[in-house]
């Protein structure tokens, strides 16, 4: 009857949290989320590391690559005419390579997108707990506000007109002891006053560097796919400054391909660790950061029969109160309005005043339940923990992919320009259309030499 | 402090909805959402009818280039070895469209499961809202049958021990009838009890709708990208029978690109009347649904300051029986259980469950409340107006791509055909092999041919 199933951590959570952590002696460390704990952070930037040690491999496996063909190619009788056998192979490599860092890219756009839908979808929840939050905070503000207005100025007045009957005085006395009562228990109501956190603060920061951590993924996969568009543009057109430009931009995006998946290698793991049980993590960090007991915060964060509500007791002495409150009005206004007229007016005053804040009360009970919040903390660890995650992940595959295409496009793209026809006869032309008949010419003399 | 801002229609809901709209008498409709009306229905058909009318305009086009190019193309000198100008320049035409279609299934697939989450979206906010609901009419049902039960029990057992006393029967009699109400008003509370409407049927049935239009796109994504892949094989190839299918299914995926952009326009321009103001249709088509009232509507489904709470009188009234009970209560423990030991454990299990009604009720307050159900109204509209209509313009501009493309294609594909070199010296090779000496002959040959 609580609250609706909640966040369930996906299979990839489990998958992650699984994996062996290490720190940088190699011993194993829990894989529970601890970014405080030295020996965590280490297994984090591990992780982290095993990208660089990747980049490092497929550097010297480009070089040592690069240099067997460069100095150890069977010498070519001089005069020869025809290109030696496999550069059509180099060449169609090249391409195919090229077209998996193409489908890589498409794969990038859908990560990025998806991690920013999660990350949205976390900072919409936050704002929506801040509402509910204020929202209390402001309610009992009110109410109080009223009630004490209502105690100043009508039962006042109303002390004053029945002077003369002190049984009538004693009803108007208890109904502004009751109507203390209430004041007094809303005031312990309005449990985020003077909170240093703030959900809308929190907010903020997450989506400005959400924003920023999006235009650089975007940037980054632009920028692959000019340098692939452009790469393939120069094997098209034989133009060996552009390939030998693309070659050194490849070897750039190469290293921040690596450099992204040591990033979104460490997040992801870190993520799965937080994601798997992430209750009790952030039951303390919040009890940290805003002091508050940990009976409101396990209602709150758990939800579930087994909680109990702590404001139960406050909600019902108050309730208790005003329906007291409630009687001791009707008796007034069936035994003091008859005989003094000009009490009319406070008792109908205060029974107006009444019914306000009983509907304020409701209203109160509402936003006091756990359901409310329980469901923007679902709804922040779903964005989270299943679309961030899955795009994260998705990243990674990216990554992957651009890193194999590009190494693929460093080994092929030296000795598929050692294959284009010697500069001297079109450096000089100016004409851009690739199907004047020179070009055409040239195109088949390339293609022939394949 | 009613709910928090909701949905507000997006730029492209009111764009779409300014569209003019016209019955089959060209006579203009007004574009408020109208789905059981001729004129509106016949305004959708006719934007479905746009899209056949490009479809005939395309074929027409497609007929006319290619009887053109058939009939009209000057005559070539007998045994003439160089291709008529400007083939090149058809099969780039070609590919470049190819590409373009290509581009277009990667921003469909997009659509489609942006699509997708927008329908799933709603689908959990039903689900929700069938939560809220079905937990109103149990939590109803166990208050009223634990009163009940108490005062079949409890209260006739005291009753029976007081009878001596008759101001005490009298209390105990008291409480019995505040009971009485107690569960009297809270019957009138379970509003959606034997309501015909299940937001979990509606749930069901729309994603049993969408799994299979989400299926449908993906099987006409994956053709089209077939399509695509083994055009380009069959032109890098030169086979001319590849070419030949591939021509006859680039028209069958014409004919269902327009086909889906038929359904798409007439449903976007359809949602978008929907989501330019949701709330009164969906107002009426509730209440002949479920046949509430009016007030109880309103106040779900527009939740602001202007509409009061409907169960307020019944909350009110219930929660002043329960102060009574509880106040009649401790009298009794006062005054009854010195003088009748015996009276004690009836007492005490009665204020017992006087607690566990009293925190139930709070629980019935908060599920009651507004807030929950609209929160859920506007994460259906969200998704339905927000995620679903973006996903559908893109799968328009998929349509609209790849119809581009395909009318492209099939204007090109004949005339590169026609450029194939004479089927006589390579039909009978088996060779798969792109880079064997005769495979890289011909290409060479085509490539010349350019």
């Amino acid at each position: 009857m609580g609250a609706p199933p909640g966040y369930r951590p996906s299979a990839w959570v489990h998958l992650l949290h699984q994996l062996p952590r290490a720190d940088f002696q190699l011993r194993p460390v829990p894989s529970a989320f601890a970014p405080q704990e030295r020996e965590y952070q280490q297994a984090l930037l591990l992780v982290a590391a095993l990208a660089g040690l990747g980049l490092g491999l497929s550097l010297i496996f480009i070089a040592v690559y690069l240099i067997r063909f460069c100095c150890c190619r069977p010498p070519e009788p001089p005069g020869a005419k025809s290109p030696p056998p496999g550069g059509g192979c180099v060449t169609w490599n090249c391409i195919a390579a090229l077209l998996v860092g193409c489908a890589g890219i498409g794969i990038g756009f859908y990560g990025n997108s998806e991690t920013s839908d999660g990350v949205s979808q976390l900072s919409s929840a936050l704002l929506h707990a801040n509402h509910t939050l204020t929202a209390i905070d402001h309610l009992v503000l009110e109410m109080v506000e009223r009630l004490d207005e209502a105690v100043r100025t009508e039962l006042t007045t109303l002390e004053e007109v029945l002077t003369q009957r002190m049984e009538l005085v004693a009803a108007a006395r208890g109904a502004r002891r009751q109507a203390e009562t209430v004041a007094q228990q809303l005031q312990g109501l309005a449990f985020w006053r003077g909170v240093p956190l703030s959900p809308l603060q929190v907010a903020e920061d997450v989506s400005f560097v959400e924003e920023y951590r999006w235009l650089a993924y975007v940037l980054l996969l632009l920028l692959e796919l000019l340098v692939c568009l452009f790469t393939l543009l120069g094997l098209a057109r034989q133009s060996k400054w552009l390939v030998i430009v693309m070659t050194v931009m490849s070897l750039l995006v190469l290293v921040l391909s690596w450099g992204s998946m040591g990033l979104e290698a460490a997040t992801a793991v870190g993520l799965s660790d937080f994601c798997s049980s992430p209750d009790s993590y952030i039951l303390n960090l919040t009890q940290e950061e805003t002091g508050l007991g940990s009976d409101i915060l396990n209602y709150y964060f758990l939800c579930n029969q087994a909680v109990s509500n702590p404001f139960q007791q406050r909600l019902t002495l108050s309730q208790r109160a005003l329906a007291n409150i409630h009687s001791q009005l009707q008796g007034l206004e069936r035994e003091a309005v008859p005989q003094f007229p000009s009490a009319q007016k406070p008792v109908l005053s205060l029974e107006e005043t009444l019914n306000v804040t009983e509907g304020s009360f409701h209203q109160l009970v509402a936003l006091l339940h756990c359901r409310g919040l329980h469901k923007d903390y679902g709804a922040a660890l779903r964005g989270l923990c299943e679309d961030t995650l899955e795009g994260l992940l998705f990243l990674l595959l990216f990554s992957l992919l651009s890193a194999g295409a590009l190494a693929t496009v460093l080994c092929s793209l030296p000795r598929a320009w050692a294959l284009f026809p010697p500069s001297d006869d079109y450096e000089d032309t100016d004409d851009d259309d690739p199907f004047n008949p020179q070009e055409s010419k040239r195109f088949v003399q390339w293609q022939s030499s394949i």
